[in-house]
C-alpha cells in the first residue's frame, strides 16, 4: 500500500478499505469446511486430532469440579492472574520433567490452549515479511497463525528423522544471503503433526546448535511427547536449551481438550512481554480451568491414565497400518508412527488428493489432503 | 524503521532485534504492579472491577457442573465449535434481548472474555497508525490492547452524558483533514470504566447518525449494562443499529469471571474474519466453560441473582458516596453513578493522585490514579 493511498480525507467508500492490510489473510481453509463435514456423526473420520475420550474417568472428574467449587469457588469462579495460577505452573514443571526439562514455575505461561501460546509467540517476534522455519509439511493450525501476523513461511525438507540439518543449513544461508529476517523455527519434535515422524536425540541436538549459533529461536511444540508406544520419547530439545527454547505444552491430549488449558515455558528474557501479551489478548487465563487440570492433577493417577491413552492409540495406529498394508498399492508409501495421531500417506504421482475427497466422503471417510499443510497450499513435497 | 535496517545479512546482534515492532509496547504499566499490591488481603481495594461472588449459589453450582460432566462429559471435556457453542449462542441472544436487541444466534461469536472481543476486532482493523476513538478517559484495558496493535489513540472529552458529540464531530474533521485513517470508536455506553456515567438514549442516537454517516464503526462495550441500580439501563445502542454496531458482551459481571465467557455481536459482514482471527488465536473456546454457563442460565433464575448483584452494588454505591459527602474537600467533585462498579473523583488542581498512592497504600487502601485512562497517561482531563 502506497503511502498516497492511506491518506483518507473523507469517509471510507467501501468495506475491504476500512479493514486492516493483514484482514486479507483472514479467508477459510478448505480445511476449515472439511473438519464441518468430518464431525458429522456417519463419517469415520481420520481428519482432526480429537482425543478420545472414553478413557476419562467421568464420575470422577464430575466429583473433582463439584468438590472444587464447594471448597474453593470463591477463587476458582473469580478472575486469576495473568500469567496463570501458581500452582498450577509448579504442576506443570512436575509434568515437564517427565521429558527431562527442569523448569522455574516463574518462567511457565499458562495460555487458553497451546493455539494462544502460537499467538502470542508469533505476536511478540513476527512483523509483516519476516521469516518463520517450519517442517515440510507442518501442522495447519500454525500456519494460520504465521499467516495472520502476514509472516514468509519457508517449508524445509524432512526426512524419516525429522527435519534435515543440511536442508536447514541451506534455507538460512539462502535466507540470510536475501536479507530476509529469520524470527523462529517452529517444531513438533515427537509424533510431528501431520507425519507422525519423531526427531532421535542426535539430530535435536544437531538442530539446536545450528539454531543457537544463528540466533534462531527454537519452538519446540510438544502436545504428543507422553503418548510413547512403545517407549518414552527423547528428551525434549528444551531439556538441552533452556537459553534459545520456547517450548510448548497442552493437556489437551493428554487429560482433555474441553478445559483449554496449554502452557508456554519460555527463556527468563522473553517472559515479561509474553505476559504482557496475553493480557492484552485475554486478560487471565480461566482460573477454574487451571484449577480443575490442577486438583486433577493431584488427586488422579494421571500416568496410569495416560498409559491407558497410549494402549487406546496404539491398538487404533495397529489397525491403521495393518489395513494400509492389506489393501493399499506398493507404489503407496507411508510413516509408521512411535505415537500419537498421525500417519501420513504418500500414494503415487498423479493421484490428487484434494480431488479424490468427495469421493471419500460418499464412502463416509474424511481424510486431510496433504497440501493443506504446506503454507503455499502446493501439493505435498514429503517423501 | 528504514528498509536497510530490516535486512539482515547476518545473525541478529542482540534481542531487541529480534522482537516484533510492536513487541516495543509491550511493557509493564504503573496499573499492572498496583493491580498487585490491591490484592493483598490487608488492602481495601478501589482499584479493580472484581465481582462481589459472594451472592453465587456455590452449592447450586458445585451441582450443575457434576451433572454437566456425567450426562454430558464427552461433549463438554471435547474440543468445540471455533465460533462457539450453538446452544449459548442462541441463550446469549436471550440475555441481549433484555436490551433491546434483536440478534441471530449466528452473528454471535464466543470468546475469552470480552478481552478477547476486543484484541480480535483490533487485529481486523487496526493497521499501525489507524485511529480509535475513545471516551476521555476509558478502559486501560482496551487502551493496552490498541497499543498493542500500533493504534493512534485518541481521547474524545465527555460530559454528564458521556461522549460529547460536537467534540466527537470535530475530531473527525480534524482526523480527516490530517489525513488520518479513523477505523472505529470505543464506548462503554453504560456505568462506563471508569467514570460510571451512562449516556442517554437521546445521545446514544446522535452518536450513532454521526458514526454512521462518517463510517465509522461503533464497538459498544457493554459489561454493566444489566446492573442498573434504580432502572434499568437505556436499550443497547445495537438495538438501534445493527449494522453499525459491534456490540460486547461479558457474563463475569452478571455470573462469574471464572470461566472467562464473553461474546461479540458482529454485523454478518465481520463474522467471518473475526471467526478465522478467533480460530487463529485460540482454536475453540472451552466447551465445558460454555457449557457451564449455559447450564446455569438454563437451570438457575439467573435474573434474580443479578438483582442480588444489584443490591450488593448499590449499598457500596451509596457507602462510597456517603464517604465522599462527609469527608472530601468542597473543592473536589465526583460522578454519582446509577450502576456498576465505577466513582471518578476530581481533585483540586495541585493534587497529584499518582505520587499520593503510597500514603494511600500504607493506609490500606488502594486506587487507580487517573492517568492510567489516557492512552498518553497524562494527568486527568475529565471534569
Amino acid at each position: 500500500m502506497s503511502e498516497t493511498e492511506r491518506y483518507q480525507t473523507h469517509a471510507p467508500e467501501n468495506l475491504e478499505e476500512r479493514f486492516a492490510h493483514r484482514a486479507a489473510h483472514m479467508k477459510p481453509s478448505e480445511i476449515r469446511s472439511l473438519f464441518a463435514v468430518a464431525s458429522r456423526p456417519e463419517i469415520v473420520s481420520l481428519a482432526g486430532g480429537m482425543p478420545n475420550l472414553s478413557a476419562i474417568p467421568m464420575d470422577v472428574m464430575a466429583s473433582l469440579l463439584e468438590k472444587l467449587v464447594r471448597e474453593n469457588g470463591q477463587e476458582a469462579l473469580q478472575y486469576g492472574s495473568g500469567q496463570g495460577h501458581p500452582k498450577l505452573r509448579e504442576q506443570i514443571c512436575d509434568v515437564m520433567a517427565l521429558e527431562g526439562i527442569r523448569a522455574n514455575p516463574d518462567d511457565v505461561l499458562v495460555t487458553t490452549g497451546s493455539q494462544q501460546a502460537l499467538d502470542l509467540i508469533s505476536r511478540i517476534f513476527i512483523d509483516p515479511g519476516d521469516v518463520v522455519l517450519v517442517e515440510a509439511p507442518s501442522y495447519v493450525g500454525a500456519l494460520g497463525t504465521f499467516a495472520q501476523y502476514e509472516a514468509r513461511v519457508v517449508h524445509v525438507e524432512m526426512d524419516q528423522s525429522g527435519l534435515s540439518p543440511e536442508a536447514l543449513r541451506d534455507a538460512i544461508k539462502t535466507l540470510r544471503y536475501q536479507g530476509s529476517r529469520i524470527k523462529f523455527i517452529y517444531l513438533i519434535p515427537n509424533y510431528q503433526n501431520p507425519t507422525g515422524v519423531t526427531m532421535p536425540s542426535s539430530r535435536r541436538t544437531e538442530i539446536l546448535n545450528i539454531c543457537r549459533e544463528e540466533k534462531i529461536f527454537v519452538v519446540e511444540d510438544n502436545p504428543y511427547g507422553l503418548l510413547g508406544f512403545d517407549r518414552p520419547s527423547p528428551n525434549a530439545m528444551r531439556a538441552e536449551d533452556s537459553e534459545n527454547v520456547i517450548y510448548l505444552g497442552s493437556f489437551s491430549k493428554t487429560i482433555v481438550p474441553g478445559f483449554r488449558v496449554g502452557w508456554a515455558l519460555v527463556p527468563p528474557t522473553l517472559r515479561e512481554k509474553l505476559v504482557i501479551a496475553s493480557e492484552s489478548s485475554i486478560l487471565c487465563p480461566s482460573n477454574f480451568s487451571q484449577l480443575a487440570i490442577s486438583s486433577y492433577l493431584a488427586n488422579q493417577p494421571w500416568r496410569d491414565q495416560i498409559a491407558s491413552f497410549v494402549n487406546l492409540y496404539r491398538v487404533r495406529r495397529d489397525a491403521m497400518l495393518e489395513t494400509l498394508d492389506a489393501t493399499f498399492p506398493k507404489s503407496a508409501n507411508w510413516t509408521r508412527p512411535k505415537g500419537g495421531f498421525y500417519v501420513w500417506v504418500t500414494l503415487p504421482a498423479g493421484i490428487d488428493t484434494k480431488a479424490m475427497m468427495p469421493k471419500a466422503i460418499v464412502a463416509k471417510v474424511a481424510y486431510v489432503p496433504g497440501n493443506a499443510f504446506y503454507a503455499d497450499g502446493l501439493a505435498c513435497r514429503c517423501g
